[in-house]
């Protein structure tokens, strides 16, 4: 494995690989890797020839009062991961390097960006898609893998690949989960071991609605109040958003739709922790 | 000469020819092509192998109240002149191709869009931005050639283009000009032909401007103002603004500073036709 920190020179090898026509996918990474960013390296091994991964905490996409700062930087360990899971260049760019004094162009992917995650975070889609245009332009991928576990996040990407015309095929892998149920996310290590239990009430309450659907419910509105009650009911839990949207436009969804596949979404504040989770669900 | 509607087939043969190791260069118009244009054109085949033009009225850069439905589009006549000018591939798509109804995103290139032509003509630059990033996604070049007339135009591509990490050389041309001076535009043809004469006086200010810097003023300020008073000194004519610049930003510049590259831009109102024009300046 290959350590990249100029994106010239990355820039330049992925170009080389393709004239060499090897099919390039990345993995778009902060660091403080888990398995979950380990699945989606082990899927970008089984579709692609050559993997790059990218390691970059871009700043755009905090927001004032965000964890920016402490958010974990394990750089060897990162390393030694990634090169374990089959990443052929890992590009870790500085913040210099990437926003140079002179920077100044910003990328608004519109509504959706507005909404959930955009309203409780502003302008954090508007950072994630400008690094992730970035990223795009300097590693050239044919691929890349986002986790589903970020599902706004994953359907903002399309949306901005789409409308800039990016040539590059956008998968989205599934959430890794805990034995529990919990998402894996570099935010689980904030949680205290009790936290950590009340943790689970996330995917409880993924497994509650998603009874609910299977006995015939269509109602989602009252389902996810539902829902929410079982989330609020952990001492140190307090919903953010819980709610049915539209899986290609984030809008809610209140009741459910023959032919219409739609997103249970949830941000959930454990004790000082914030964690999202969701599912996909399909009505026939 | 292919003429291309499909941005997906564009994009396609763009791919294939960068495959097969063919350097492509691209001018973006908006049609109504003149001599400007086709000086632009001609400098695109002594520097590529294949040619692609643009020609697509965006509608993202038009302002309300601006000329974009009256705007001229000779499609067969463009076609022709590009034909003869030598273009491989003539991409023209239809504005639903370019922005279908889910379409949401836009680039904002940051504080240069908003002085002088941004500051005119708000969201124009966001607009345009966005569309040039479209299309070079969609023909891939490794050279685009934009003209020096619009200055501005041409610093905001650069800005954006390094801060997105687009793999692209963007070279200026210089402005092509009329026997009186006056630089071809696809505006002039709105002039009537005592306009058209006052007009010239874009130019005679440049010229005016010119003059005292080679009798060696740094006054910039002033020699601006005195500029200003020779155009407005036409009957029909009306500045918008006039100014010495620093090339990269786009700030103003009061005095001339040695080493230092500026540029003296200018908006001037003849009658209902707004033109635009400048002229690059190096100080020892």
């Amino acid at each position: 494995m290959q350590i990249i920190t100029n994106p010239a020179e990355m820039q330049a090898i992925a170009e080389k690989l393709r004239l060499q026509h090897q099919y390039i996918g990345v993995v778009m990474t902060m660091g403080a890797l888990h398995e979950g960013h380990l699945s989606l390296v082990k899927l970008a091994r089984e579709k692609a020839g050559t993997v790059i991964m990218t390691l970059f905490v871009n700043p755009t996409q905090f927001g004032p009062g965000e964890d920016f700062h402490r958010y974990p930087r394990p750089f060897e360990q990162d390393a030694a991961l990634a090169r374990s899971a089959g990443v052929d260049y890992l590009f870790a760019p500085s913040t210099e390097a990437m926003y140079p004094e002179s920077y100044s162009t910003m990328i608004d992917p519109g509504p959706i960006a507005t909404r959930f995650e955009g309203a409780s975070r502003p302008g954090h889609f508007s950072g994630m898609a400008t690094v992730v245009v970035k990223l795009l332009g300097i590693t050239r991928p044919h691929l890349a893998i986002f986790g589903e576990k970020d599902a706004q996040q994953l359907t903002v990407i399309r949306r901005v690949v789409a409308d800039l015309n990016i040539a590059v095929t956008i998968l989205g892998a599934p959430v890794a989960r805990e034995s529990d149920g919990l998402a894996t996310s570099s935010r689980n290590i904030y949680l205290s071991s009790d936290e950590r239990q009340q943790a689970s009430v996330l995917y409880r309450a993924i497994r509650y609605a998603a009874e609910q659907i299977e006995q015939g419910r269509a109602d989602l509105d009252a389902i996810a109040s539902e829902a929410e009650a079982l989330v609020n009911s952990e001492p140190d839990a307090q919903t953010g958003y819980l709610s049915f949207v539209d899986e290609a436009t984030f809008e809610p969804a209140a009741k459910a739709a023959p032919g219409k596949a739609c997103r249970l979404i949830m941000a959930v504040r454990i004790g000082s922790t914030r964690l999202i989770d969701n599912w996909r669900f399909e009505f026939q």
